[in-house]
This record gives C-alpha cells, structure tokens and sequence, in this order.
C-alpha cells in the first residue's frame, strides 16, 4: 500500500515527523512551495488510518486501494488444509508435513507415512510429478504415484499435499490430494494458478526464487479469485548470492505474513538449505518467526533416493525435527 | 574447501555415489576416459575425511587447505565479549545487547543503561561515530559520546561495544569500549580491520550487505590475525530485492555459523527488518538458529531519535524482547 | 561444466599453476596427501581439453559430462527465426523485434505493424495472453487479438512473435505465430516448455528472474528436447535491489551465451528498464555485447497504452532504437 | 526523489493518469476520501516539473529537496581526470585506462605503460596497496610501487590512478598519483572519503557489490563535500547469483548516470566478468551505453602474475579493447 501524507496550510513538520517516527514509520518531507507533505517509505510497517489521521498538522492520508483484497479477507482466520487447518492463534501445535521428495513405490509410501503419523505429522508430501531442471532427470512416477500417496496416507490417518505442474494435472492431483501445492517456479503461472484454484481445494503456495511478498500474495489472489479453498503460504529461501546454503531463507518474510498480514505460512527448511545439519535448527526458527508448521523431506534411505538425497532426514533426522515442533507447541500459553 | 574424489580403476560409481549422498553431499560424477571422481558441491556440508576415505571405491579425496585458520582455531570455544563470553554450548542464558542507535546525552545514555541492565542486558550499544549513507546526515556525538557511555554503563554494571569508524578512532574507541564493533559497511576495510585487531580487544563483526560466508570468516581472520582477542560475528540481513524489510535476514547463515562451524554469533533484528513490530519474533527466531544472543536498539522517545527511530523499541518492546530472550534461556536443559 | 586436474606424481603444482592461469583459468589447488591437482572454479571459461592436457604435470582432467546436449549442437548455427534466421557470425544485419505490450485493436495492430516495418523489424510482437501480477489487471484480448496481429503481420510482410501462456494456448498461438514467446514467469513451466516445444516452431525463450545461465539453457533443452525448431534467449534483466530501474540487464551473460557458447541472443531493454529514456543506450549495448537483435515496446499513444505505457516507445523512440540498430549493422555513415 | 501529486478538487482521475504514463511516469492512484492524488513510482524518469504541473487536473507536486547537490552540480560538465578530463559530450574519444592488477616492479611497470601508451591508454593503473579478501593473500608492494608507477607513467606521458586503501595511505598516494581509485569495499568507508576528498583531487568511485545508484552517488557528495575536484564514477558489477561471470555487470545503471543524470562513469569488464573472452564485449557494451572510458587489467605474462592473471589481458588482448575503445570514438573504417 502507497500512503502519502498531507499538512495543513502553515503546519509545522517538524513535530508531525516526530509522531509519525514514533508511529513505526519512515517518511520523507516533500514539498510544493508552501504545501508540505510526506511520503510513507518502505519499511513502513501498516498503521490505523486514524493513528495517522490523528497526528497534529495532517490535513490527509492518502492511499492506494487494497490490491488483494480474497488474500486481505483470509487475514487472522483458520484456513482449511486438509486433517487440521493452517491458521493463527489457533491454540494449537504446529503443523508437520513430512514426506519423501519423490513417491517411489507404494511399500515406501506406506513406510513414509507410517513413519510421518508416528512423529505426529498430518500431511503426507511426496511428488508425483517432478518439476526438474534438466528434462533428462527423473520426472516421478506420474499418475500411479498420485495412487500410492493416497492409499499410503489413508492408511495412517494422514491427509495428502502433492504438486501440481500442469494444467491437465490438476484433475487426477485433485482428486488424490487434500491439498494441493503449486511449486517455486509455478508461482506465477497463471494459467496453473486458475487451473488450480477452481478445483476448490486448499493451496500450498510455494514462493518464487526472487517474488517480493507482494506478488506472493497476488500469485494468493489468482487462486482465491478462481476458487481455492484457502492459501497457506510456504516460504523455502530465495535465490541468494552465497552456494553455502541451496537457498537464503527469508524468515523476515515469514515474521511479515504472520504477524503483519495474519496470513498462514509454512516453512520448507530442506529446500531452503539442501543441508541436513541445519534443518533442526531452521524449523525451529522458523515456527518461532511464526510459521504455523515446517514441511520436511525424509527418505528412509536417503542415499537411496532418486531425488534430493543428500537434503533428506533419514528416520532419526525426521524424529528431531519432529521433538523441535512439540517444543514449540509448549511454548504457547 | 573445495574437495574432489577419485575412484580407484574399476571401481563402479553408483554405489559410490549413494554412498556419499547418504553422507549428505552434493556430488557430480566426473570421468577422464576409464578414470572417475567426483566433485562435492555446494550446499554439502563439512564431513570427516575419513567418512569418505571409506566409501567404498575412493581412492583418494582432495582437498584445499584452511584458509582462515585462527577463526577456525576459536570454533566451539568461549570468546571473551565483555561481562561475559560467547560461545556455543555454554549452558547460559543468551546474550542480550541493547541500547540507542546514537548516544544523544550523558543523561539518556544514564536512563538506557538503567533500562537495558533491568532487562538483563550485559553490553550496552550505542553510537559516538554513526556512518551515514549521507554527509549531511547526524554523524554522531564522537569522542563525548564516548564518555557518555563508558560512565553509564559502568553505572550499572554493563559493558559497552560501540562502532569504530576510523583508523584514527580505534584508540579513543578502545578505551572506552569492551567491544569494538565493526559496522558492515567496513566488513572488507583491511586497513581498519587490521587496526582494529592490533587493540587486542574483542570485536563484533557485522556482516557486509552482500559478503559470503567466506569473505565474513576472512575478516574475521584479519582481526585475528593482527591481534584481537576474539571475533563474534553479527548478522543483520544482507541486501535484498523486496523493500517490505529493510534488509533480507539470512538466519541460514546463522545457523550455518552455529551448528556446522561452531562460531560466536549475535543477530540485530532491528536493521535486519526495520519495523519494530517484528523484532520480537526475528530475535526468538535468531536464537532458535543458532545465535548465542541479540542486539536490538531501543529509544525512550522514539520519535524524537536522531537516527533510525522508526526501527526503535520503546521501553515496552525492549521487554518483550528480554522476555523472547529469557525464554529461550529455559529451553536448554 | 565441472573440471577436476590431477598431477603426476612429483610434479610441481607451481609451474602448472601458472600454466592454467594463463589458460584464463580460476584455480584452487589441492592435496591427498603427496597426491596434488586443482579445482577448475568459476568464472573460468571453458578451455580445450587438449590445452589443459598439454600442461606439462597434468595428469588427468576428469569433467562431467554434457547436460544440455541439443542446445549446444544449436551452437555456432543459424536458428530459425521467422522471416529471417537468428545467429552468430551470419554478417547480416541485428534484428529488431517491436509492437505493443498489448495487441489491442485489429487497427493498432495494422497501424503497429505499418511502423515496425518501415524501421526495419522482421517481427511483430504483441501480447494477445498477458501475465499480470494480478488477477484484477488486463489479461489480453486473447484469440481475437491473435488473429489481429497475424493479419497486421501479413500485410507488411512480418512473422508474429507472441507469448504462449498455457497449455491449452499452445494450439492456437502456434498456429497464428512464427514464432512462440515464452515469458520469463514460465521459464520453469516445464509442462509449457515441452507443448510449446512439441509445436515444432521456434521459440523465444525469455529468462527467468533469477535463472542461472544454466538454468536457462536447460529449459532450452527442454523445448529442443521436445521438437522445437530452435530456441532464442531472451535476456530481459534480472531482479535487483535497486528500483531506479525496473530490472537488472545481465549483459555479462549476453556476452557469454554469445561469444562464449555460441547461442543466439535477444535482449529487451524495455523491460530491462522500465524506462524509455534508456532504451537506446541499452539496445546499443545489447548488439554490441553479442545479442543478435532487440525487442522493444512501442505505442502509438503510451499514455492510453491497457499495460506497461511509461516503457513504451512512440514512433519518435523506435526510430531511435531502430537507427542504432542500423548503426551496428554498418550501416552507419 | 519521491514525487506525490495532488488533484484538484473534481478533477478526473483517468486524463491525468494517460497524461502522466504518457511522460513516461509509472503512478499509482491513491485517495483519501474525495481527494485524489498519484504517487510517481520507480522506476521513473526524472521528468521536468513544469510538464507535471501542465498535466490538466493537477493541483501540487509535492517534492522531495536535493540529496547530493554537489554531485548534481558536477551534472553535464567535464570532470578533472588527470590528463583528459572526463565527461558527457565532449567529442573526444572514450577514455583508456589500462595497467596491471598489482604494479610488480619497476621494470614491469615501465613496460606496462609503454604499451599501454601504445594503446592510446591516457592513465595507467596498477594496485601498490591490494584489497584481498584473505590476510595471507599478497598485499601490494605499497610505497615503492607508487614510485614505479609515477616513474613509469611520467616516462610515457601518462597519468597514474591507484587505489588508496587507508586514512593514512592518503597523503602518499595523493602525491604519487593524478586520481584517487576508492576500490568497491571502501564505497562507504566514509573515513577514507573525507580523507581522500581533502586531497583535493579527482576520484576514481567504484560501486560497492550491493549499493544502490543513491547510495553510490552519495558516497561521490562525501568526496566532493571533502574538496575532491571531482568524482568519475566506476561500475565494476554488483554481486549477482551465478558463478558464471564473476560479478553482474549493471550497465543499466551506466546508462542511468550517464543519459539521465549527465554524470561521467567508467566501466571496468575485467572484474565485472573475470573472463578474458568476455572484456572485449563488455567494454564496446559499456561505450554504447553511455560510459566515458573504459579501465580494464593487462599483464605481460598474466599465468606469472600475483594476483588476478586468469583475468588479465594480455598485449594482444589489450589491442583489442583499445580498438574497440577507437571504434567507437567513430574511427571506424
């Protein structure tokens, strides 16, 4: 939101500067002969209308008009997300979603999930189909996949949370998962974000390698306006300058969705670092910056795997960052 | 450190390689006719030599030498900082480091120490030299400033780390300080790292807006290297492409710092986000990473600061932090 | 292209050294124990084989393999591109790409195309489907504008170039294209680049915000994997940190996709920066970096352009950009 | 400089906005209540007052005051530079600024700037005093090499431009060379630019790896408010995320201060790119997008230099940007 500010005629901006500083927010004197003004720079964090309204010398506030106002309306409430919905303040522990990278085989499946439910998990993750740099990398099992991950999670009381990457997909996606989740470099397909959301079903939205949070939230907007259920939003780092980490985990961001915006937002810490020793760590960090949960992957063989091995938790791994979720539910009164 | 690995003749790479991502690494295969190797690529963590040797197939791992060696020398060893040391595994509370952006006055420097020392702060911060992106910005009280706060922290038991801006500044700045730090604009200025060590005190070492791991840890390494008596380093967000933060909170280097290189590190949620209202979460996250404490800037007025006000805690913020803090402190065993 | 060099026994890695460095090659020198030979590191260039082999001490040079094998048999050759074919080193004339953001009336189209043909293009772009950050802003006027922009085409004797953004689009857009755009937002579709690719035209292929070249070039591999006549980058800058322009114009990989690996490359300076008073430099810059041609926006009337009006040109811009296209064809008096 | 409008009373919103996008402005609407207003967005042009005043239906255009008078007052003229002065339209020929990455000894620099001359270079470059990111990496020779350098340049009719790395480096570096070079990571050491403003002397601004086009010209009000005769500005490439080049070359940002702000700025390709294949590109590149002169590193023998060979030209390499540097001055054939 753009918000400029206006003085009356002959008042002194030095006193009205002060109490906008004291309201959080940085702004730059502008001037037009005698008329003066300010600009609210980034950033600013959102302040009442009538706080600013209420500052000595200020003649109007004006602004823009909301530009995502379906993302504005889920802001502060529980959104559906399959077993148990993804929201603020719910009083609730945090959420886990645990899973291999890629759904190899129904036994592993099954093995997955039984697994995931032991450490509390309620969501199921695994690709069935594979968004991969090179079209000469494993591409997942397709549509049978869809059927392990389903029977698996059924199996052990789990929901289903699967990527879409296709506009032809999204009917055999939708019909297998709970949730649906549109991956980093879809964020901004419009076409698979229409698709998607008029299936009805909730959204896993990841965020672009380089989307400022606002067009995160317009990506929200696409699939709230074609139907969705409800958007939760999973952070998994930016493109960063530094190959230490796979990514750069942006937990400013998440702390922004959270207790700016009220929205729900989940965290990816395999993603965002490719790095297992660090993964403990960032979950927890990330449920303390107000993640409503953490979305791992595991594999019970990561060597093994066909997919992100070296990133995977092996069991103990998953059971780690499973013990730093509950810690985090303790926390709360 | 760079590593390469080399097969022995005949040996047969796929197990090799499932071998070595089970061990966590990234690795490409690579061949010279019948010879074959590996690179190991980033993200992957450090691993024991000897893990690898014992792949079965290798024939050799070759690597790069320790380019920063007296960082690496204080890995997971207390590094005095003041009224007390920092380091991992200490079995104490985090540190908390607080106090205006710039010292205004021998009396609000009084009136911040009384209230840093009551949330239980042991260093008190504050500017005498402030670096401003402008010439015509307030650049600091200087060398009375100084005075201001070595009297009010000794008043209440605290010690002080303050900025060091010059080459000519490190001795005035080194009598009267604890803890010199070095802001992040300064990260790659040699000529006042090396000054700067030669005091033989402690340094907080901020991180540069756009400085990788390694180029942190080789400052660090001149400071070292010329004398000082330990580096903690201090994250504070790098240069980002959304203006919604002021800065891009990098808590993966954190982490990275704390679990896998075993060093001191201190994170300043108030430049990493420039809004007050989400300090409190970046500092629980901070710490959760990895961070052996915080420091955040905190203004009985803030409206009326001389520099940064918006991103102020009023006294109130500053106890919510020290409660973020002292909560953290109750989750170790 | 990873690239690891190992020495005989008892060579001296110093004179190697300074062979490989003046081979232009970054090196970082490694050890097993007497065992000794160095990382090829970035930005090294790629170097023939045999002159890294010729080092006297090289023992073996272990490389991995190729990853994008139909781009780079494209190297060097002439693509096609519509009227007339993109390349290298084909002593024709740069080509100039313009139209509106927008194809927004069958009479703007024909008007459009009137201009672009008398300032020399070979292609008319104009966008029928546009990907908008968001919902609520203008999307296009879909297949009728297709047919608008094929017949404004035909009748100046221009090929079509316009942005396939679904699947279901790739039907219709190829059939009244020459050549299909793919935007930057689906530079990972991959679901897009494979039926875009099955199209069998050739295919504009816009960079990603925060693509690596790699990155790039692989999803090249996926359209020329999946029967794409040829593929043309499109660089059109990246995301930065500095908004005082729209994007960050990469001419460095300009540069290197040209001279270095021998592709084909367009640049857009329109949406590089969003600033029509730099459109003419940067075009010039662009064709002398290596890019075979440019593409820019231009409006009959920018101020009621439906989308991205302040970067459009007017007929005065394009005379501009298309006289310095000239100028780099030897055209200049 | 923000730039927010207000509408008078009544008046229509949408002329207002085609009038504005028309003058190229990016603007968002905004109100408070009846009162209508636009902010001016980046990534604007600057646009004359007058003409935004002219724009039917505007009642104020309230603007932000100068932030680095001085650098604007340098804007357009010709800036001392040593031998030629630098600056916009001065009809002479691109300035060459060539030398080795460390001056070595006299007898190199005597020949580096016997074929630099030959090259038509009018300031020979070469570090006494070396940044390097390690503590253990070679320094410079430091004074003696400021006595080559002058002896060498004076032998051939050049001028000399070195690096000054430190408050106390100032004094000799002033008296051995005709322009200050303040390297990347000194960008805003604002000691040193005071510092090297009171010498007196023009000064060679590199770009930091992450600064913005404000801060950069910032740092250049520092030097001038110090007493620097004048400020010639260098982009040397920000930090980017792909190894492949070993900074991102910013040329929009060249364009930028040189078509939009009139100020003279220099490119560097050889650190931009860290490959030799790529300089000859990049600085006809940097010419046509606007920049004065070009500064790139050679080496007689560059595997046998200290630091930086692998990106170090030799001769031949040299002649090859020096003709490109005269192609464009429009000795063309």
């Amino acid at each position: 939101m753009t918000t400029l500010i206006t003085l009356a005629p002959g008042a002194d901006p030095g006193p009205a500067a002060r109490a906008l500083k004291a309201l959080g927010l940085w702004v730059t004197p502008l001037s037009d002969g005698p008329q003066r003004g300010f600009s609210v720079d980034p950033p600013s964090p959102p302040v009442a209308l009538d706080l600013i309204r209420g500052v000595p010398g200020v003649a109007a506030v004006l602004q823009s008009g909301p530009i995502h106002p379906k993302v504005d309306g889920q802001a502060g409430r529980a959104v559906p997300f399959g077993p148990r919905p993804a929201g603020p303040a719910l009083g609730a522990a945090p959420l886990l979603i645990a899973g291999p990278c890629s759904v190899e085989s129904l036994a592993t499946a099954h093995a997955a999930a039984a697994t995931a439910a032991a450490h509390g998990a309620t969501l199921l993750r695994g690709g069935a189909y594979k968004p991969r740099s090179s079209p000469y990398s494993f591409q997942g099992h397709g549509a049978p996949a869809l059927g392990w991950l389903r029977e698996a999670a059924d199996a052990h009381g789990l929901g289903v949370v699967t990527e879409v990457l296709s506009e032809d997909g999204v009917a055999p996606v939708a019909h297998a998962a709970d949730v649906l989740q549109i991956g980093s470099r879809n964020m901004q397909n419009f076409a698979l974000l229409k698709a998607a959301g008029r299936a009805g079903k909730p959204v896993l939205l990841k965020r672009a390698m380089a989307a400022t949070v606002e067009e995160w939230l317009l990506a929200g907007e696409y699939l709230l306006d074609a139907g969705a259920a409800g958007v939760v939003f999973c952070e998994r780092g930016v493109k960063g300058f530094d190959a230490s980490t796979r990514n750069l985990l942006d937990l400013g961001a998440v702390a922004l969705l959270a207790h700016s915006l009220g929205q729900p937002v989940i965290v990816d810490p395999s993603h965002a670092t490719g790095r297992r020793d660090l993964i403990v760590p960032l979950a927890a960090a990330a449920l303390a910056a107000g993640a409503v949960g953490v979305m791992v992957e595991f594999h019970p063989d990561p060597g093994g795997a066909l997919s992100d091995g070296p990133q995977a938790l092996d069991d103990a791994g998953l059971a780690a960052v499973a013990a730093a979720v509950r810690a985090c539910a303790g926390d709360a009164p």
